[in-house]
């Protein structure tokens, strides 16, 4: 299993305009990391999770988890991984702490912050954080289950940054330039799937 | 100098909907596949040029080219990227064969073929078709001078893989599975990267 966690600082957390995703706290960066992670030529990747913690404007945290196995009616376009959001996001409106709700097969909201799902993962998962100073990916020994963490546009604050180092996530690198987090999973599939 | 030319077999070369890029014969392929070649993190890849060839309906075929040491104003966004081509095939409209025309700084617009294109770099670049079969990029040998070429969700027909083979270009593989165009555009940049 092969899962992300994105931290979308600026995401909306209340349904937003479709026809402005890059205006509604920067989704269409949201989307295209959701498309990368699942879509192959003609497939799906099964064996994939995907956790995007959206903290912007009127309800944050809500966290939207994607699960490959389960994922239907998806297809790798911004327009399309954007409804699916936006629909998380109509369906997750008043939801407390801790909560969950379904939303679609493969698709579930959650009233949850990203520093509650990292400590939660790091308990039975090896946690990766995916930045330019990390030890090189290429030379990386993964573990039977692991979790890649990724920052959007603003990266991650210093603070999220302590609170990984002092939870045990190891920096990994996917080289020299700081690239789009949406290119990162690319590369980090490429090198998993060299590995097969 | 990094050159990327895309065979966009479907997609619309007459003015589509921004709100329907999918169904405008894939132009969300295509504005993924020039996002990727041009965007890393805060920045444009100034020693990018991206040529997409568009074959669908209704005035194939239109060649848009970008290059990345003038272009201005994009964003990675699909729609931001599909409003530029859009923009370009409304200035493009009823071009004759070999004509061309300026349509933003680093854009351009012509009436010519895939076929024509591939035949003119193939004089002076080294032509790399990305093809799953091909040779690993890892231990791919790059020429000072040369050119990618990819194919759509459709892949590139038996006749046009014999034109590459006729005019010398080299089969190279980013990995075992079949990516995304998009995806493999940034696997390639990744490779480059490493080496500089």
């Amino acid at each position: 299993m092969r899962e992300f966690i994105l931290k979308a600082s600026k995401a909306f957390t209340s349904p937003f305009n479709l026809n402005d995703l890059a205006g509604s706290g920067r989704i269409d960066l949201v989307c295209r990391c959701i498309s990368n992670a699942f879509f192959i030529s003609e497939a799906i990747r099964k064996d994939v999770c995907f956790h995007a913690v959206l903290e912007g404007p009127r309800e944050p945290p809500k966290l939207i988890s994607f699960f490959g196995n389960e994922l239907k009616n998806v297809s790798p376009d911004e327009r399309n991984m954007a409804s699916w959001i936006k629909k998380a996001l109509e369906v997750g409106l008043g939801l407390k702490k801790g909560e969950e709700k379904f939303v679609s097969s493969g698709i579930m909201v959650a009233k949850k912050s990203f520093e509650e799902l990292v400590r939660e993962k790091a308990k039975s998962y090896q946690l990766i954080y995916l930045h330019p100073k990390g030890k090189d990916i290429r030379e990386f020994e993964f573990k039977e289950n692991f979790c890649f963490v990724l920052g959007d546009h603003k990266g991650l604050p210093k603070k999220t940054e302590n609170l990984l180092e002092r939870i045990g996530a190891e920096k990994v690198s996917v080289g020299k330039i700081t690239y789009l987090a949406s290119h990162v999973i690319v590369i980090c599939h490429n090198e998993l799937d060299r590995r097969l």
